[in-house]
């Protein structure tokens, strides 16, 4: 699983939406990289083999390899992007829009995303996973809608896409599997729709992953 | 619950490791700041009130009111300060650095604390809470101790005190509160020790928070 320094490699699931946000980062800024796709299910999840544990210790996807180096933790590599690659922007220049945008991607990756992922919910088991998945999802919606309320333009902050718009698209269709019920949200259901059919959103969704099975494609 | 701009407030629970990274930070640079005490317990809980409802929809502490705006997300106002205070620097200059104190920092803030806090340990119940959040800390503490492992000098990243430090001190508390043993974890205990006496972390201190209840004061 190694890789040549040079080569930009992003260890990815198809359905991962940690990893989804990385994906809609490189195609916005048109950054060439390869996919190693890393079964979350395969023999117990190849997250956990000793070979992948040593490119991420969190066993988790992302990780991506770019110049020479291995990042991993999503908002980490989209803010290494941003200022690596400033080229197709994606947070704004003010610093207070700027703080609009991570207070969405946090709301998101902190407290929504870590209490509904395959690991947390096979601990919470079988029985109850779906109404705590749909809990913590309905709770984090209800603050990003409200925040939507006064930072949205045509998009997350703004008439720009931003890193919260690489954030929110995944985090959506989560809450589509897990069935909650979006007419409570009409901003954040208003700017998936805007997005939907963006070609870097398109190409970064799960479905056209190269490990997505052919049965999950709609 | 409101505030003339210009003066920098903090809303803020003595016992949230959340609120505390950001004290340190505030302390660090220096930045005078008033608290404004929010009680997560009294009353079912202050933050679920209709008025602080307003200022952090997502019920949760901390909030910044500063520059005339509120902010909110603990990793987001780190950010937010070192932008507009570039004044005793918290990031590294270089960007993979910069990236590895971001991995520190979103690994504990997004994969430890929010598996362990309050509003989750309730949905876990009485009986199974201890278990489960000392699960989540142990998982989340071996990749960080991993990562120290390259990254670390005196302290989490190189021998400059960055965000980094100010996320791991708080955690290293609520591992102690949920008693989980240390041992395994040396490099975070040694950068723990280092700063349990620096100033700024001394007066970040839950039990140096005027919300402090007598009793818990050590």
């Amino acid at each position: 699983m190694t890789s040549p320094i040079g080569k930009t490699v992003l260890y990815s699931y198809w359905r991962s939406s940690c990893t989804w946000r990385v994906r809609i980062a490189l195609n916005l800024k048109e950054i060439p990289y390869e996919i190693k796709p890393v079964s979350l299910i395969k023999a117990g999840g190849e997250q956990h083999s000793n070979e992948y544990r040593e490119i991420n210790p969190m066993e988790q996807v992302p990780a991506l390899h770019i110049d020479g180096a291995t990042l991993i933790e999503s908002l980490n590599i989209l803010q290494y992007l941003e200022e690596t690659r400033p080229h197709r922007p994606l947070m704004p220049n003010d610093c207070i829009k700027r703080a609009k945008v991570r207070e969405i991607c946090e709301v998101i990756a902190s407290s929504i995303q870590p209490l509904q992922n395959l690991t947390v919910l096979i601990m919470v088991g079988e029985e109850k996973k779906d109404e705590w998945a749909k809990h913590w999802i309905k709770r984090g919606f209800k603050a990003v809608e409200k925040l939507l309320a006064s930072s949205a333009g045509k998009y997350c902050v703004g008439d720009e896409i931003t890193i919260a718009d690489c954030c929110l698209v995944p985090q959506v269709f989560n809450a589509r599997r897990f069935h909650v019920d979006l007419r409570p949200y009409p901003i954040i259901l208003r700017i998936d729709r805007e997005l939907e059919n963006h070609p870097a959103f398109r190409a970064a969704h799960p479905s056209n992953q190269p490990d997505c099975p052919p049965e999950a494609v709609k």
